[in-house]
C-alpha cells in the first residue's frame, strides 16, 4: 500500500507549478523552451482535484493533483493523496492493455499526488457533446476495445491465481475512494441523508418512495456486497461519460482514481447508465418535438452495441488467450470439451449482463436522487420537465435492479427505455 | 506481504530445537527447568511439515516448522517458508476470534517458519477417531461454534470495507497455499495427472467418466473461479477431520496455514465432506453388519446438525453484531425493513448452502481421484469393499456439485446419502 508522504506534499499553484515543470526533463522540449511564456489554466470541473492546462509554443501537457479533501465539499471530506498513487497505476495498466485509449503519461510525482499527462486537444468530455446532440462514430467501438481489453486482461481468466491477488493488495489501499462510491452509490440515495439531493418538489414522492421500497434496498445491498467482495478484475471505477474524452474520430478515457479490483459490471453498468441517462435527458434538450430523433436513435443504438461489441471482445479475447487458472483447458480438451467450453463463455457473460443491469441501475439513481448530479439532467432548465425526464430513467432504473428476470438482453432494456420515451409522470405537486 | 529471509532458516532437528527452546523465555517453566532432560520426538504425520512433541517434567508443548517443501512429495515440489507466517497470523486470528478452539500460542519465530503451541492431550486428530467410530457429541456445537466465529467476524457484514480490504491484502501472499488447492482439488482429479490415484482396478471406469464428464467440469470450473476471486472471510482452507484434534469433550482445530480471504462454503462444506466420507467409509470397517449402526446415524446427524447449528449462530452473529459496511442498517429501518432484511440473511443463508454442497463435493472427489487420500477409505484393507465405500461417496458428490438444485436443504444431503448406503456398484473388473 502506498504510504504518504505528507510531509513532502504541497499544493502547487500557477507559480509554484511553472517552477516544478520546468525542472522535469523533456517537458522543456515539448511545451517549448521558455517556462515564463507558458500558459497556466486551472481547469478542474470535476469533483475531486486541480486540474491544469499549461501550454507553450511548441505543446501542451495537462496537470493533474489531488487535493487532501473532495474539493466538491470542501476541507471539512478528508481524502487520501494516495489515490494519485493508484490513478496512475491504473493508467499505466489501461496504456499496457488498451493502447492509445487512455491519455499517455509523461511524469508522476507520488509525493505531491502529481501526474502531468498528454494535453488531449480538441477532445471534449464526452458528457457535454451528448448534452449538445452530438453523436460519436468511434465511441461504441472505442470503449468496447478499452473495457474488454482491461477487464479481461487482468481478470482470473487471464492472469495466474498468484499474479491476481498481487495485483488485487496492490490496489487494496484505495479504499477511501471505494468508500465514497459505497456511500453515494449504493446506500445514501436509499435513505435520508443530508447530501441527498433531487429536482423538488416533483420528485419528492419518488425519493419517498425509494426510501420506503425494501425490494430496492435488497437489490442495492446485494450489489453494494457484489461491488465490495468481487474482485474480478482491475475496473476503472468510475467509467461514467464524463470520465471519457472525445472527438468525432478518437475515445479517451481519463481519471481512473476510483480503480480497484472490482465488478466487472459495475464498468460496463457505467457506460450503458450514463448513455441511457444522456437518452431520457435529450426530450428536455429539444427546442421542437422530435429535434433530437436522430441522436436518440444513434444514443439506444450504441446502448446495444456496446454491450453487445463488448461481449463479442471479452469473448475472442477468452478464446484467443486464456492464459490464466481459470477454466483450465485440460478440462476441456476435445470437440465436446470445447463446445461444453464454448457455451459456459456464454454462460459467463450472462452472469456478467445482469450484474451490468443491476450496476446501471444504480448508476442512474444516484446521479438523480444523491450528491452528485450530471449535467444531461442539470442543464434542463425547466424542472418539471427535467423531472419528467429524470422520472422515466429512474422507472426503468428500478425495474433494472429489482426484476432482473425482465431484462434478459440488452434489447430489453433499449425496449423499455424507447417505450419510456414520451411517458409523462404525474406529479402530485404543481 | 511477508517476506522471506532464507539466510536465517534452518531446519532445527532434535539437538538444534532443544537448544533454540532453551532460549526461549518462560518455556523452561512450562516444560519443566532442566531442557537436557526433555524429550522431543517427531510426530508429523502431515504432509508438509515437521512437527515435534516436547516434553518435560511439568508440562508439554507442540513444535510445528515449515519445510521448504512439500513434506509428502520431497524437495523436488518447492513451497514457500512463509506459510508459517500467514499459519501464525490465522491463527492468532481465530484465537481472537473462537477462542479457546485452537491450541494456544505459545512463540512465533518468522523467519525459522516455526511456532510452538500448546500440546492438545490427550485429543487425537479426530479422522483416527472416526476411522474407530468414536462419537464426538461436542464436535458439532464446537465447530459450528468455531466456523461461524471465524468466518461472520471476518465478512463484510462485521467488518468496514476499509478494514476487509486490508484483511484480504494481508493474506494475499499466501497464494502457493491456495495453488496446492486450485490444482489438487478444482483440477487435477478431472484430468489425466501423474499424481493421481485411486483404488484400482475398479474405479478405473468411474475415473475415466468423471474425466470426460463436461457438466462436472463447468461445475468444478465454476467452483474453482469462487475459490480465486470471492473473498468473503478468512478461511481455514483446510478444514478437514484431520485438522481438528479431539476429545469427547473438546474440539481444537489446528493447521491453517492455507488461511487466506475465500469462499465460506469451502470451510464449512470441508467439515460435511469429511462426515460424509467417514460415513460411507464406516460400512468398509464393520466386523459384522451393522456393527456400526448407532455411529453411522450419528455421522449423519452430525452433517444436519453442523449445518443447522452453523446457520443459526452466523445468523445470531448477523442479528447482534452487523458492524459491517454490508446491509446498511439505514437502508432496513422500521418493522418492514427488519422483516425484509431478516428474509435476506436466509436468502444469503441459502447461496452460501448452495456454495457449500459445490465445495464439499469437490472434496470428496479429490480424495478419492487426487493425491491426497484420507485413511478413512485408505485403512478399509480389501480394495473391492474400499472401491465399493468410494464409489458411494463419489456417487453422492458428483450429483451434488451437478444437480444442484435437488440438495436445497440439509436433510436432501443426508437422506441421497443414507440411500446410497447400501447401493452395490457394479465393477466391470474383477
Amino acid at each position: 500500500m502506498a504510504e504518504e508522504r505528507a510531509g513532502d506534499y504541497r499544493i502547487l499553484h500557477e507559480a509554484a507549478l511553472r517552477d516544478y515543470l520546468a525542472g522535469i526533463l523533456g517537458l522543456a522540449a515539448t511545451l517549448g523552451s521558455e517556462p515564463a511564456s507558458w500558459s497556466i489554466t486551472e481547469v478542474g470541473d470535476g469533483n475531486l482535484n486541480l486540474v491544469f492546462i499549461v501550454k507553450g509554443a511548441s505543446g501542451g501537457v495537462a496537470v493533474k493533483q489531488a487535493l487532501p479533501y473532495v474539493r466538491l465539499v470542501g476541507e471539512s471530506w478528508p481524502l487520501p493523496l494516495s489515490r494519485a498513487h493508484y490513478e496512475y497505476l491504473a493508467l499505466s495498466k489501461q496504456a499496457e492493455l488498451a493502447s492509445g485509449l487512455v491519455p499517455a503519461l509523461l511524469h508522476h510525482n507520488e509525493a505531491l499526488a502529481l501526474t502531468v499527462m498528454e494535453l488531449l486537444e480538441p477532445h471534449i468530455i464526452m458528457r457535454k457533446g451528448l448534452v449538445a446532440g452530438t453523436q460519436y462514430p468511434r465511441f461504441a467501438s472505442d470503449i468496447t476495445t478499452f473495457m474488454a481489453g482491461t477487464l479481461f486482461l487482468t481478470s482470473d481468466l487471464a492472469l495466474s491465481a498468484a499474479e491476481k491477488k498481487k495485483a488485487i493488495a496492490a490496489f487494496a489501499g484505495n479504499h477511501a475512494l471505494c468508500k465514497i462510491t459505497e456511500d453515494l452509490i449504493f446506500t445514501d440515495p436509499y435513505r435520508i441523508a443530508e447530501q441527498n439531493r433531487w429536482t423538488a418538489p416533483y420528485l419528492d414522492a419518488l425519493a419517498a418512495s425509494l426510501r420506503d421500497d425494501m425490494d430496492l434496498h435488497v437489490a442495492v445491498s446485494r450489489l453494494k456486497l457484489k461491488f465490495m467482495a468481487s474482485p474480478e478484475a482491475l475496473i476503472h471505477g468510475d467509467l461514467h461519460t464524463g470520465s471519457i474524452m472525445v472527438t468525432e474520430s478518437q475515445t479517451r478515457v481519463i481519471d481512473p482514481e476510483f480503480a480497484f479490483y472490482g465488478p466487472m459490471g459495475f464498468d460496463v453498468g457505467a457506460v450503458l447508465a450514463n448513455l441511457l441517462m444522456a437518452y431520457f435527458a435529450s426530450s428536455g434538450h429539444e427546442r421542437s418535438p422530435g429535434e433530437r430523433h436522430a441522436f436518440e436513435g444513434w444514443v439506444l443504438e450504441t446502448v446495444e452495441t456496446v454491450w453487445n461489441e463488448f461481449a463479442r471482445k471479452f469473448l475472442d479475447l477468452w478464446r484467443a488467450g486464456a492464459t490464466g487458472d481459470a477454466y483450465p483447458a485440460a478440462l476441456f480438451a476435445g470437440e465436446k470439451g470445447a463446445a461444453r467450453l464454448e457455451a459456459e463463455r456464454h454462460a459467463y457473460m450472462q452472469r456478467l449482463f445482469a450484474d451490468t443491469v443491476g450496476f446501471a441501475a444504480a448508476k442512474t439513481i444516484r446521479r438523480i436522487f444523491g450528491l452528485a448530479h450530471n449535467i444531461d439532467f442539470e442543464l434542463i432548465e425547466d424542472p418539471r420537465r427535467r423531472a419528467a425526464c429524470e422520472a422515466r430513467a429512474v422507472r426503468l432504473a428500478r425495474a433494472m435492479m429489482v426484476e432482473a428476470g425482465a431484462f434478459p438482453a440488452i434489447a430489453d432494456v433499449t425496449g423499455a427505455a424507447r417505450r419510456l420515451r414520451d411517458w409523462q409522470p404525474e406529479f402530485a405537486t404543481g
